[in-house]
């Protein structure tokens, strides 16, 4: 509890203080104390003195706020069909990056291998690393909190408890590695983007799998053992016949994901694969498509009737490859009739504002709140 | 964040300090002004000293502990069919109480009235309420945590919007009072009895009505507006016909309620009205009800094959008057078929352990956080 700078720049950065005076307040620290401390941080570079603030007094207070320049991030979104790769600031703005056509099949060491060399690409080459303060991966699988590698990870073959921050980490030596979850990242980042002040958010992907991240007051839950949001494998008694590749029958992602309507696509002499492959057909009007991503999204809807009734969001965030006008009115066709008018009265069903840049805006928000976490700073400045 | 005697009540109340030793090292604070802390709680009769603590150096230090017995809390659980009204200490054993027969559908008045003069008989008239520091209030229906008042409950006809603190408050002058769920207030009670490491408790209500109440962290998950955990009214396409008593069709709670179960009995010409009716028949070994209260649990599961997937909670707990080895074994068959293996894999499910006190023991916490809160301390003693 002792107030350090990094309790300062916390509050800063969350936007609770945007002056001397305001952390004076809020942390009951006496002014020379807060000048101490603020002078710290901003000699770290950590803060940034602003425009003249409105006068409260005699003086006109300096605005102080966090400084996204300070550092680099370098977020990687590894999906089904490909890893994105990006390089941000410390607001998650993205400076460059670039899609690595590696499928997660391939197994972790083809993955992450090609990861790290665009990566190195994107910092231009390992000097370029010197101010990257950490690399987030997330992964289309349920990662243990406790260790960090995937658990059970039911599309992820060769994934199951794999050291991925030991191998990310010899590719990009000196860099801290953080893993987590891609639909919580996604959740991650969407919440930073315009819901900040949602108290409960979940966000559905519906891509080559199905997932779902809750951010409930700010923070990604994950449940347990991170499992929390996999309703992918969640089984319809209407479709108990449908065969998973998890191996069992009758999952939401066996009928509803992108692979399945892909499957469906195909049967119907249109090629497709992958939620991508289905994401092109519907950019490019087909009907088919745009139809049996809307029956899709009814299934996914029949779920969400239970989850919505269960957390009780204020916002529920539609994001992932077969994200659409088509998935959405699917969607909201069954989970309007299948729960309580109750549940859904202040619900706001919504296509992500990020798109694909998801998981890698959440990313970089988790590195961020890891690297200049209160007591994370105190340990550097103190 | 200045760190007050409140501060270092909830430390100690919480166990994370036993000793002045430990409020030092937690807070950062001089061994002085921890003295003058620990001082001032002790003479407002907040803390006890327990005692001699293990060997540490020189003077062996003194054990710190809430003083349970510093106030009263009464606390009183609404069902459908009756009310439960208990006197308790600060650490929620029942030091006195009573069962009011009054059921919630004859109106917010008639109940609370009935509720208020048990409560004033159990602490002995007016003087009585001297020692109490709060009051609970538990209802079967959401409630809304901005103004503590039932939120469209399905099944409480007259109460919607009714403000339950004012009139209990009217009743009982000069205590707070406090509203809940009555499935938030139990998981708030098996939480603290024995459970307190869990990160994630979900606990189901299988009484007249259907509900869950969910503890994250030690604290209620409440969701956007109050109504998360409300499961009673997903609706189950295998059942699209059976008519719901909040006017629907084809809800959980139509089909695998008490009063739904109690139904199916009359039916088969055993007589049963109500969840308690059910548990008496129970409890006498009809082998009919042990049958039916097993399939209202697979339906039960089934909705909670969903609920697993999404929180990934440590703990399940099964609570109401249908509580039993037979609803278990219903509910364990569905789903632990219709969830991945890895979101059960940790899983407990097992049966409450305080059975029908659980919300009043949850009541007494809940005041208790409220009233002893750091910032509710130092106002006072600040």
């Amino acid at each position: 509890m002792p107030t350090g700078p990094g309790d300062v720049l916390e509050l800063i950065r969350r936007g609770h203080a945007r002056t001397r005076g305001e952390v004076a307040g809020a942390t009951g620290l006496s002014r020379m104390t807060v000048a101490q401390r603020v002078d710290a941080l901003l000699s770290a570079g950590l803060l940034v003195e602003g425009h003249l603030g409105d006068a409260t007094g005699g003086r006109r207070p300096r605005s102080l706020r966090f400084n996204a320049g300070h550092a680099r991030v370098l977020a990687a979104s590894v999906d089904t069909t490909h890893t994105r790769v990006a390089l941000t600031d410390l607001d998650g703005r993205v400076l460059a990056d670039c899609d690595v056509d590696v499928p997660v099949s391939s197994g972790p060491a083809r993955t992450l291998d090609a990861l790290g060399a665009a990566a190195l690409e994107l910092t231009g080459g390992p000097a370029g690393l010197r101010p990257v303060c950490g690399v987030g991966v997330s992964v289309p699988g349920p990662v243990d909190p406790d260790t960090g590698r995937p658990s059970q990870p039911p599309i992820m073959p060769g994934w199951d408890g794999y050291p991925i921050a030991d191998h990310v980490g010899a590719l990009l030596p000196g860099v801290p590695v953080l893993t987590a979850n891609d639909a919580d990242a996604a959740a991650v980042g969407e919440h930073a983007s315009g819901q900040a002040g949602t108290r409960a958010l979940c966000l559905v992907k519906v891509s080559t799998g199905i997932g779902t991240g809750i951010v409930i007051d700010g923070r990604p839950y994950r449940g347990a053992d991170g499992g929390a949001g996999d309703i992918g494998h969640v089984r319809l008694r209407s479709h108990a016949d449908a065969v998973c590749m998890c191996g069992a029958r009758g999952c939401l992602a066996a009928v509803a994901s992108g692979r399945a309507v892909a499957k469906a696509l195909t049967a119907l002499g249109i090629p497709a694969e992958s939620g991508r492959d289905v994401r092109a057909l519907l950019a490019a009007g087909s009907p088919e498509a745009a139809r049996l991503t809307q029956e899709a999204g009814r299934l996914v809807g029949e779920v969400m009737a239970t989850v919505v009734s269960v957390l009780n969001p204020q916002v529920v965030v539609i994001g992932g490859a077969l994200a659409s006008s088509h998935l959405i009115a699917g969607i909201r066709e069954t989970l309007y009739t299948l729960s309580l008018p109750r549940a859904t009265r202040h619900l706001a069903l919504q296509l992500g504002r990020l798109g694909e840049d998801a998981p890698v805006v959440g990313l970089t928000r988790l590195v961020v709140e890891d690297h200049f976490s209160a007591a994370a700073v105190n340990a550097r400045l103190g």
